[in-house]
């Protein structure tokens, strides 16, 4: 099987800030391996805890894409099918802080209260790549505390619909700054095309992350990564979807909270009545009594719901998207065994 | 250890509707087993799929409750300790359905709209307690599926604060219809004590629900359940704290959702900056990084989020509620081999 | 027309702190003029700008109601009739104040932040009564500034349904803290009763308030108050409704403030339809470009909107509620004439 | 006061469909009056009450603007000043419809439920521009209803900040779809400029529409709008703010719609602690007893709350914005003395 493999690199000023507007790095064949870096979400200006974001980023470089990657063929209609075969950090710390009016448990400038900010803290993470563990350092104090590492992308997504270019900072229905744990490797994103291209970028690696994202900002880290990048034509995808061997899920960004909810539980009963052959009440009955919600950030510009449920729960009558999952999971199995693999 | 055991099996007319402004059905003792039935939410009114809730129950006669139970010597300041032994379906049979204008994927009298409702159907799931299975049945179609049994308590709670009386359909700082599924044998429950005596209520028993419970109404069920209930004097606990053997659990109710994890998340900040002795900020970075959020309902009167940290994570410097888990553990092992217990 | 009049000021004893739950103070007859006074939210122990609410008061002894009175012959399923006749400041002074974690314009115990309160200042307001003022004196420099007396209660209601009992902070489908500036003289207010007797109250004047009340507290006063209280049987209103001689009004008390809205416009809508006899989709056109939408607060239990439609711009086919509105403007006319009035 | 004026009738290719990321249609310098013509948000094709937006309209062409113009010598932190001398329909009729899942009173693809929509349905507002009415004609039934015709833009604004395009349809910082009610003749209207020449354009003609904008479509009609366009230097606005002879208003544009307020009543604050030499606590004290909140929109992609203040009422110690909007009324006199306007 000779899937085409593309690497790419980018230099400081290819980073990309956005979602849709921008040119494209590379034009890609679908089915082909992106091996790639990228920065961190401070483009990697935050490297010691005297590094405050205030001080030393500059708004709105934040957030920096790797990408955008046109896919030959995409258009509005089609489904951008994106499977990560691996995501390891690209060096030996990663990140954290709390940014002024930034995240859920502090007023921010939509959660306009008349309090001053709570304190900007730098934390620097060690992180241990054959043990898989990060460690934190905290601020006050002289404890340190070792937690899985578990990476991820904050950040994927396709151009954005309706003649817009969104910050990286924003999740929506062209996915972006979705920030959920589920984007791991060993998982298939499925994006809907709303450009000619897709134009397709990913970023903001976290060597790992809570659900909610609560105080804005993950354990954040360059990332090497790689990925299988596949089409299939003529199937829309309203908002983003995941599957990996053993779930299924669905995502929702929006605010009140609840509309996320709304949005990713809506999405996953009309999937599930599509793919078990249910009527959609039935669906709704099934799939309330068999998913988990597992929230994905609660401090982004929209917040982002996942709903989740076990594919060995659910009898499905046919795999979804023409089994793209299990025809991305054999070519990284390919790409594994023939040693381009770190 | 004498541990006594009280058991108590409410008549029809014992039902209790509401937390706050019952008389309590039986005083106990702190260090007390209760041996306890609950009625399922419709108390028991909905047994086929021609009994439509609309037309066999009557408002508020809805989420009964057994008890409540006052415990000797709690006052406002001080804690209940619920820690849950057994939970035990009482019938081979459970039931679930819509109803109109309820839940998460349909307006509501409160996000109302012009819409008409969605379709009332009623669903008969079949237990089987050997195999621990509920088996739905497709109201259009012959599909069955079997999904494991997880029984869980929706509703407990104490006396409400402020003078106040609620409903058993509200979930809200004293605990009440939370619907999180984390509420289930082998977790001890701590809840702020409002009122003397506490007025400790439970039922809308589930033999499994999913995270956010879209429809509105899980898999509902009679139970018969065993819980250990203690007192701890002088402890405050704001909003409803969960314990398990392996995970500390926080919940906030409110809406929008947002404010629902919000109260959740700044608890688990505070709970662990307390157990783990670190600086609020150094606990809110590592409560961001290493908690999970899984959602408890997003269909009743308040919505209700868990924040969840798994203890191996975080090195506690001592142990929560003075030990109370472990003790109520102790107790449960005692008493399952004293053959109590079926 | 002999009209009955009743007068009443309740002792401190007297003082009624929730809706439902609390004996009445009086039955009265249908076609009743009740003479009463009203404490200010604090029950009157905040006199002075080092009279600190956190030091006090006491929970949940706030927003003392004057009530309830039982209606004879109200039941579940009537309309109950308040019509405003006067409402005017018992004493030539009140009071404002911040609230610590209480307001919309600062975290709150629900939308909960890691951020300190805001301080905690005292406003004492001066009325002069004969030029329909309040005076408000800066806490820092030596500004102060007058502005238009307008006297209101932000608090009316009856007894909720569902068993419960509110708290007299809360603002629901009973009514209660709705905290609206229409709430004024010359403006008649309709309540579903969801029990016996209806067992009406009202508290918490103001002699005047911004809409959204963003602080969280309005000029704060005891009030003399005048209402004409009536019933109309059989006949059902979901959520309180108000009618001036210009405007009709419905009104939504929920969170998120949209919720709120959506209740308040929908009944508006239904109203409409049904007093202009149109389809609800005519109603809902002519609505949506014929309504105002002033708010009434933003920061209590629940958020309150009220929906507002002038009466000349949409020709009624038939009066609301059988003219109760016209016939209590008569009572109030003969009651100002037979000079009990001031 | 020799003040150029600029007249511009966009050709049905120049229309513009987004804040940011289109060419100029003219530069003009600070200063200038513009005269111009704009579509309505249907670009004209909504006609009849056969032509059903789902029909005849096509995403994501909706709400073309007229622009936009770049402002000589605007820079990101300097201030646009927008002065409305004159809207006034361009047509003698206007249209209203529901469009299916968009408005308040109907699930969305935000708020997404499982229930149909509500059906779409067409209105024809016949307008009667020497006696300023719009007659609105039931869709069932004969009755027809004359309002007061009060035209307003829904769609004013500059490009966007953080490099970002945003569709006509959006409001946010940067104006966009506000869909206030109080953006009418006499206004002046204050934008911060986030790119160079600041990009102003404006659309979506409204001869009226209640506050809210339930049914998610006003009383839409193509306009000849006058405005006076300036520019103040070095002077930040972060969300847009209007000014009147009588009136100061800040404005918000978010979810949930509490959040709306909020930013919108924060600015009110600080702005009035500004211009009334007041500490913030005192003019948050001062706005809470003296602001007005007329909503604008809750159907859009962010909803958008005013908080307006009497200007009569609160004593300024100078007047907002170096006096722009008294210059601009002068402006305004000379232009209509001219013999320019109607």
């Amino acid at each position: 099987m000779a899937v085409p493999v593309v690497s790419f690199t980018p230099t400081p000023d290819q980073l990309c800030w956005t979602f849709g507007g921008a040119d494209p790095v590379a034009e890609i064949e679908p089915g082909t391996i992106l091996e790639v870096f990228t920065e961190d979400c401070f483009a990697g200006r935050v490297r010691r805890t005297t590094d405050l974001v205030s001080e030393v980023c500059e708004f709105p470089f934040l957030n920096p894409q790797t990408g955008p990657f046109a896919i030959k063929g995409a258009e509005p209609g089609d489904t951008l099918i994106v499977h990560f075969i691996s995501i390891e950090p690209a060096r030996d710390w990663a990140v954290s802080t709390t940014v002024p009016l930034f995240g859920a448990l502090t007023s921010t400038h939509l959660t306009a209260t008349l309090q001053p900010p709570l304190p900007e803290i730098v934390w620097i993470w060690e992180l241990d790549r054959e043990r898989r563990t990060c460690r934190f350092r905290a601020s006050k104090g002289d404890t340190t505390i070792e937690l899985p590492m578990d990476p991820m992308h904050g950040t994927v997504g396709v151009a954005p619909a309706n003649l817009e270019v969104r910050s990286a900072l924003v999740p929506d229905a062209h996915g972006g700054n979705m920030d959920t744990p589920e984007m791991r490797a060993g998982v298939t994103a499925y994006f809907g095309v709303n450009v000619e291209g897709a134009m397709f970028s990913l970023g903001d690696g976290h060597a790992r992350q809570g659900e909610g994202e609560s105080c804005g900002v993950a354990v954040e880290c360059a990332m090497n990564t790689v990925v299988y990048v596949d089409l299939l034509k003529q199937t829309a995808t309203p908002w983003p979807r995941l599957e990996s061997d053993q779930f299924l899920m669905t995502t929702g960004s929006a605010r009140p909270l609840e509309d996320a909810f709304r949005i990713a539980h809506k999405d996953m009963v009309e999937w599930v009545a599509d793919l078990c052959e249910l009527d959609i009440m039935d669906a709704y009955q099934l799939v309330s009594q068999a998913a988990t919600s597992p929230l994905a950030n609660v401090c982004d510009t929209n917040y982002t719901a996942v709903a989740k449920v076990d594919r060995t729960l659910v009898p499905l009558r046919h795999d979804p998207y023409a089994s793209a999952h299990r025809r991305a999971r054999a070519v990284a199995a390919d790409h594994a065994s023939s040693g381009s693999l770190d």
